[in-house]
């Protein structure tokens, strides 16, 4: 595929321009000042997870490669960048040829990580890896956040189906990135279609308030829904009286009514009320959908309620009070020099506060106990252990410029499932904790 | 314009997949059941502010037009969402021939709203307002969310300039849109090329710390980015000792240097020693940017330090605590029966618990005291009281599907600062508290 995935129902030609100015004119310097070709090895990586959290869940490669691969500088593109004034025209001429030449490793798409883990590696020139800061950390920084969430959410509504009902509650692109996440972190469905068409996510719907406004009568509006969309249709019984919403559904669809949806008031209560309604209505195969402004918690507090479904919007796609997940960039190693073949220099900023990291190009590997359960995110450079080789986390993504890491989404989801059920149980406990693995330096 | 604006640097055909599948298959069911055609009023607004938040800001407007205008189902989504039998061919047909006929009238972008405020208004047949619903309250709650949170920190930082830099954390899009709101919300320019590109906004940018530790020292780094950019360039003065770096910033570019950058440790501290120690140099004009996690609260507490100018990113893209506003799209009043002309009639669900709503079709005004301050948001139905005649808020956007409310980018930021500086002043101060103005309905 050679178009630019943004989630968008066409096919968009160029990622170059999601890109922070200071990118170029730092190009700029280095083509002037010789520096520009030094190999130099990025990371991206999380210096620690949003507060409470125990783990984190990378989503977004599949969107980076496909970034990376379309990060192409036009006509149009570098007519803009000369009438600003921005850059000199040597520069312009470079970003006129680029490719991405390089290679990028990373942690696969749903593998869960820690504070420190080499999320993803990009190694190549200096000039050719800078100019990719930004898009690719506006992706995982996104969609790792709301993956992290959905899994959560997952862990909490157990065996029940999720779908994802977010997009009114996130800009209209980052809603379909954020339903492919929500898919990846374990979710089932999504209502948005965009999402549909672009991933092949399974789309799902029920029925606004304003339907059953829009007509002169509750049973009206249940009896066209029905009539179009048939008696597996799920039906929203809370716009009046829930009870005679439940009894009128039943009456105008039969005993087969598909589903009914609450989407207010105690969610716990009603549907004990509901489901005992429809029981005695002779409704016992009907679901019950809930959908009032869910997070993991509320979830987690249905779970003795006769609830089949939850519908989550809100709280998903806004990452459940973390929207971004604090990865940055880093340059970590660097050639020694101009020499062809120069050997490779760690290189860190020096700490301040909480801004320090580690630098040297790195590894990274998952040490198992004796049970097989997960219990240290082990990161080092250098050769890796014997011990560890066949548990390394980083995967080839691209190879000299071409992209070698493309998988189905479902490949995604399958892993994160994998991945999760590797750790330590305490990973799933909602309350707040530090991470389940820590995090080793060699 | 004819193509979405979806601040790609692109045009896009089509925004009609960014929607729910409940809206087309009630579109359906309604078809079917003949009540599609019947007019309704939708109204847009939210049944309360973010906690603590004194007002809020309307942004993404402009964009709404757009998407309005781009609402198609060329053959490519029709197929779609034939495919997956959705659909059937009657509803496929009518979505093949969409166009907005209708009106829509809102608060113009940059006003401010507060709870029950109707922000926007669409009006039609039901068939073609009930499908808008998605695309444009994804717009609208995520646009407005980031214009709140960069409009408090306009009022933090008083005359001093805002940055915007926040691409890296929030989606790749969502960021083109979130430096448009905080452009709109009170900032200065933005770091993010699509940005600039694709609204005009004036962009900048500074250096990284992979700039320095590409090079062999931190002086080569500073010649090499003085030597491309000139003096009058920003540079990066924390990757290894500040003062000493300070020291060869100014050796380098001579006290002619136009910033430098501190983007770690304590901003207050480490500002007024820069400060000194720039003006112990010669270096009397160079400024100060800081740039370090900054929101409203870190931007007001550093209003002492000897700052110029201000890069915020994660907590203005994130919407400083609340990346979305809650803005819901109801249905308030519709056509009472199916003769042609039939009058309006209020509706609503009925409440249970907070989600309440007030049914028809709404006017807006806000009410100035005697000394022309605002003293409340006054909404009400049927004909406005003449003393608040020329305080209505609402204005036409869309006239029988012509888009009449497009304006530029800067005459929402001006209206933003007058609507702002007309409310008490209360309004901005930081600290929690309740809406300024009452919401008073007739």
């Amino acid at each position: 595929m050679n178009v630019a995935d943004l989630g968008l129902p066409v096919a968009v030609p160029s990622t170059a321009l999601f890109t922070d100015q200071y990118e170029l004119t730092m190009l700029q310097a280095a083509l002037r000042s010789g520096t520009a070709e030094r190999r130099s090895v990025f990371e991206v990586f999380t210096r620690r997870l949003p507060e409470g959290r125990r783990y984190g869940v990378v989503a977004g490669t599949g969107r980076v490669l496909d970034a990376v691969e379309n990060f192409r500088f036009d006509a149009t593109i570098l007519g803009f960048l000369r009438e600003r004034g921005i850059l000199d025209e040597p520069t312009l001429e470079w970003l006129g040829d680029y490719r991405f030449t390089g290679d990028i490793w990373g942690y696969p798409e749903g593998e869960v990580y820690f504070p420190g883990s080499p999320v993803m590696r990009i190694e190549g020139t200096f000039a050719e890896a800078v100019v990719l800061e930004t898009v690719i950390l506006s992706i995982l920084n996104h969609d790792s956040a709301v993956a992290a969430a959905a899994s959560r959410m997952a862990v909490a509504a157990g065996d029940r189906p999720l779908m994802e009902m977010g997009a009114r509650r996130t800009h209209e692109l980052a809603a379909v990135a954020a339903a492919r996440s929500a898919y990846v972190g374990g979710f089932h469905t999504t209502s948005d279609l965009a999402a549909g068409f672009r991933y092949n996510i399974p789309t799902v719907g029920t029925s606004a308030h304003a339907f059953t406004l829009l007509h002169d009568s509750e049973r009206d509006a249940f009896t066209a829904q029905v009539d179009t969309l048939g008696s597996g249709t799920t039906l929203l019984v809370d716009t009046f009286d829930v009870a005679e919403a439940v009894r009128t559904a039943v009456e105008v669809a039969g005993p087969g009514l598909g589903a009914v949806r609450i989407d207010s008031g105690d969610l716990l209560l009603i549907a004990h009320r509901v489901r005992q309604q429809l029981d005695e209505l002779g409704a016992r195969q009907t679901k019950i959908v809930v959908t009032s402004d869910l997070d993991e918690y509320a979830i987690a507090s249905l779970a003795a309620a006769p609830v089949d479904a939850y519908g989550v919007g809100t709280q998903l796609v806004t990452g459940s009070g973390h929207p971004t997940c604090s990865m940055v960039y880093k340059l970590v190693a660097r050639a020694d020099g101009d020499e062809p073949g120069a050997p490779l220099r760690p290189v860190a900023k020096k700490s301040m506060g909480a801004k320090s990291s580690v630098g040297g190009r790195k590894w990274a590997a998952r040490r198992l106990d004796a049970d097989g359960v997960a219990e240290a995110e082990v990161v080092g450079t250098g050769p890796v252990p014997a011990e560890l080789a066949d548990r390394q986390l980083l995967v080839p993504l691209v190879r000299a410029g071409e992209v070698v890491g493309r998988e189905p989404l479902d490949a995604a989801r399958d892993r994160h499932i994998a991945a999760r059920a590797g750790l330590p149980l305490s990973a799933t406990q909602l309350s707040r904790g530090e991470a389940v693995l820590p995090t080793e330096y060699r």
